[in-house]
């Protein structure tokens, strides 16, 4: 049993990308301090810009008391980023080789009842905890991009974790405006990248075999099935497709399509002509703006949606029971 | 060459499930005449009870001049239906046989120049248009659910097809405030259906080894990707979370993950026991709500995205190049 830390204050990130990055901007807007380190060259600038192009969006969903930018420090070395924080959120590149190494740098360093979670999208809390001494503290805590907007959090516990700290996880990520989903099976991917990498696997497909282009598909979701998956999963939908009967008329009627070869059973090779065709497409889609421009666009339309979601689908309803 | 029709003025609805009562209530809400036809009993009463449930959503997206249910009439006899009409949407069962044959009637007795357009979901136009003797009138005009509401329609001519009907089909669902998506390779389940089939078939992996709940699944997609999907497809999501780099790095990352076992490679056995699971399932997000409350809550929320979109995601931009 682990001797948790009652309150958190104070938070580390390991790792400033994307997603880094992201957790940092969701952690100071929820008014805490928040400690950063990542050995890459020029990362604090990289880091300081991030921060500063979602805070427009944090604003607008409404900043926590004593929320600043000020209160992010920057700390080149690991041992003392994380030596007196009461939360650490792991997200160094996803290789196994380099996480399992990090969080046990984190675990040697950080204090008795500190919560260590990682970022991981793929790889089960199991193996990323097998080399810390104290891996009952070590939980998986997957989010999704824009961090700093996107509610979902993914926790999965390993074999040697403690559940009273996955539940002190879930307590925080709920307090910092998260849906903190708790999945009880360790599979890679967990649950919301396996249904993404389905979605996306076909849609590669699609794209090699010259069906569709990028844009075509992404507009093919956009128009159709994105209108509901962002109000509905895949089952409610079909649920709801199915007349008064609902699901049980949908299987009836489309359980027997199961057996047809509608999608594809393996993977595509990514073959360069396929690299080239994916990454060209998305920049023709673009129009030459930058991700920047495109990111700043769709926090504005995430923070309407959010409003529309809380508005007609709100969490004491059907989905939002996590 | 086909001679077509200059202008569309009455349409012919073959079928009124949900999909065809869709399809009627927004031809009637755009201001056609329409007449339905169904041999199934009590069908008139079901069809007008559907478009009188979508009126005050269409209400609030706004009616044609002269749009009126009045308008709305039902024949028993198809031959009759179909027989003075400039178009005809056909949505009968999923079942090749049947939707051969009632294709083949429609094209006997409709006249010269109107065109007809099958609603399914997967089956291929060259397959559909066999038995007909004026084939290249036969197209797939596949919508989603909420056809009244949901713009995205799939357009696909079959070998025999005269590619000046597939225009005309594309300007007339255009004029109906669609997004039409002319497909020119002949696949089953065409892409929509292809990328939703492959989150649905992973979904049901999910739920059949007991890693998640219909809920939590619908949860995952709900607060997560669906909030992206709304507003882009898989490949722009992954390219916003690329960071500067985009796609490429995206697929740099990412790619190897290919390579793992993150997708189940077929689809599960539908047993009893995991029909009962979904079905059930549903039942119990849903709260003892029915379907048609729920769609009602649906409608009034994509009537709010539809106008975020329309907002932030203009057609003139990205996805909307159509």
């Amino acid at each position: 049993m682990a001797e948790l830390t009652n309150e958190i204050k104070k938070i580390a990130v390991v790792g400033t990308g994307v997603i880094g990055n992201g957790w940092i901007a969701r952690f100071l807007a929820q008014g805490y301090d928040v400690v950063a380190t990542d050995p890459a060259e020029g990362a604090e600038g990289r880091m300081c810009a991030a921060v500063e192009h979602a805070w427009p969006a944090l604003e607008k969903m409404g900043l926590a008391e004593g929320a600043s930018q000020d209160r992010l420090h920057f700390e080149s070395e690991l041992k003392q980023a994380v030596a007196d924080v009461d939360f650490i959120q792991e997200c160094v590149p996803e290789r196994e080789d380099l996480k399992r190494k990090v969080l046990a740098d984190i675990d040697r360093h950080a204090k008795q009842g500190a919560v260590i979670a990682s970022s991981t999208s793929g790889i089960v809390p199991s193996t990323l905890q097998a080399d810390c001494q104290h891996p009952e503290r070590v939980i998986v805590a997957h989010p999704f991009n824009p961090v700093y907007l996107i509610p979902l959090v993914e926790l999965v516990g390993g074999q040697k974790t403690d559940s009273a700290v996955i539940e002190q996880a879930r307590k925080f990520y709920d307090s910092i405006q998260m849906k903190p989903l708790v999945i009880s099976t360790e599979i890679e991917g967990h649950v919301g990248d396996r249904l993404m990498e389905a979605i996306w696997r076909e849609a590669l497909h699609l794209v090699n075999d010259g069906v569709a282009t990028t844009e075509e598909i992404d507009a093919s979701i956009v128009y159709g099935p994105g209108l509901r998956w962002a109000l509905m999963g895949p089952f409610l939908t079909l649920h709801l497709a199915g007349g008064d009967q609902g699901m049980r008329h949908m299987l009836e009627q489309f359980g027997p399509a199961l057996k047809l070869p509608w999608t594809k059973l393996e993977a595509p090779e990514l073959t360069d002509e396929l690299s080239n065709r994916v990454i060209e497409g998305c920049e023709h889609q673009t129009e030459g703006q930058s991700v920047a421009e495109l990111n700043k666009r769709r926090d504005e339309f995430l923070i309407e949606l959010l409003e529309l979601l809380e508005k007609y689908w709100p969490a004491a309803n059907l989905n939002g029971r996590l």
